[in-house]
């Protein structure tokens, strides 16, 4: 079982790639790759758009490989996710894609393109406290697919996003078949108003529209509106939900922290 | 002439309403009401949904009023924009409706309706350094189409959005027809790297490629990255466009700021 790290978004802090390849050591379940590329560093990125591309397509090429697990989000993989997916070699398949936050521009368009793809934690989530426990899950499931990494509650094809990512995929090439899907979203850094405004959006997107149910994940780090917003994150969703007829579920076991759990897009197939 | 101020987002300041009626009484070219919905409070917004959708219809349906003056952006347009179109009274035709900002999603969804639109100045603008100056310019366009006020560069049918609103809007029932057009973005507020994600949202929408050329207005009050993105908001834009073949042309004459300028959606007609 070979699982290798490779950063389509932001690059990779030293200390949590060494914090996995110790986790990893002591489980001595699977053996760990961590791409060069993902200490490349260029503005904004973990390298050129180019360089960033050009590591997952060699590692989603390379058969030996069993998992491709995306080092951190931040921003960047909408840049080179069309590439990405274009003349997909054999090796591409059978293999199991995992990340979450902006990695969900690939999620989707790889599961679009018939991929196996999962939500979970990545690399980097090692530097947060408890992440010991969020990198442990999300092996846990790239391993040996241990249902107690799953989000407590999936029941059928499910997907979950970032709410902000979502809304910026809605119309582009990247964006799957909602139909009959448990849609799983959350957020983090974002103003109230602007979770009230994307969930306009995506729930005015006749698509979405046709999802079996809505769940929301944890809002973090809301950052502060200079009126107060008047309703909370999960009014919101709620609201929107009862407007367009969408079944809303209630809460998700997702977000930016420690305890985000494995969502595998589609369902667990077993 | 008769203008009325109605507030289909956050509630107008004293200060400004003031502001404006001395402008209007100086000129003594139109008469302005502010309706008083403008200065309703509920949390973030200039009053529930229900009271801005019912003082916005009643000021469409009023034959005596000639032109509908968006009070202030910030958010919450969006909320009651399809209601806002549904059964549209005869009297909405033959008016100007004018705003920017989060009024794009009520421009958008009443252009593509039939209704004459403009982005422009705002009477909350009056309360800029120099928003006399653009009150002033929205005023010279409300009452007498007057061409100074006009972005100085169209030429042929045109456009303009908040960025961040128009990623917003795509693929929703508000989206206009964008074939031809001359579209004209600007943004305020917001991190580069969510400037670069909406381009590739815009870009991304099939729909949106159809334009005759984009332009790039004023970027201001740019959040700060912890890492330095690496590129400007001009590059950012020039480079999504050249990714998918959309003529780049250059900047135009608009933003949140006292220069703003008029752009009437579809051209001039005059």
């Amino acid at each position: 079982m070979k699982i290798t790290v490779v950063a389509p978004s932001c690059t990779l802090k030293r200390e949590a790639a060494e914090a996995v390849e110790a986790i990893v050591a002591e489980r001595g379940d699977c053996e760990l790759a961590i791409h060069p590329q993902c200490f490349l560093s260029d503005g904004h990125f973990a390298g050129p758009d180019e360089a960033r591309l050009a590591a997952l397509r060699e590692v989603m090429a390379d058969p030996s490989v069993d998992g491709v697990w995306f080092a951190r989000g931040g921003y960047g993989s909408n840049r080179i996710a069309e590439a990405t997916l274009a003349d997909l070699p054999d090796a591409a398949r059978g293999k199991l894609y995992m990340g979450y936050s902006d990695a969900g521009f690939l999620l989707a368009g790889m599961y679009k393109a018939g991929l196996d793809v999962a939500w979970g934690p990545m690399p980097q989530d090692a530097l947060r406290e408890g992440g010991e426990g969020a990198v442990g899950r999300a092996l846990d499931w790239l391993v040996k697919r241990d249902p107690s990494a799953l989000e407590p509650q999936l029941n059928g094809p499910a997907m979950a996003f970032n709410l902000t990512v979502l809304s910026n995929l809605l119309g582009t090439s990247l964006e799957p078949d909602f139909a009959g899907i448990e849609l799983l979203i959350e957020d983090v850094s974002e103003h109230l108003y602007a979770i009230d405004r994307s969930m306009f959006h995506l729930t005015s997107t006749p698509a979405i529209r046709k999802v079996r149910q809505l769940r929301l994940g944890r809002v973090g780090d809301i950052l502060p509106n200079d009126v107060e917003f008047g309703i909370d994150e999960t009014a919101i969703v709620a609201d929107w939900c009862a407007r367009w007829g969408i079944h809303f579920g209630g809460s998700a076991d997702i977000g930016h922290d420690a305890r985000n759990r494995v969502v595998p897009f589609g369902g667990t197939k077993s």
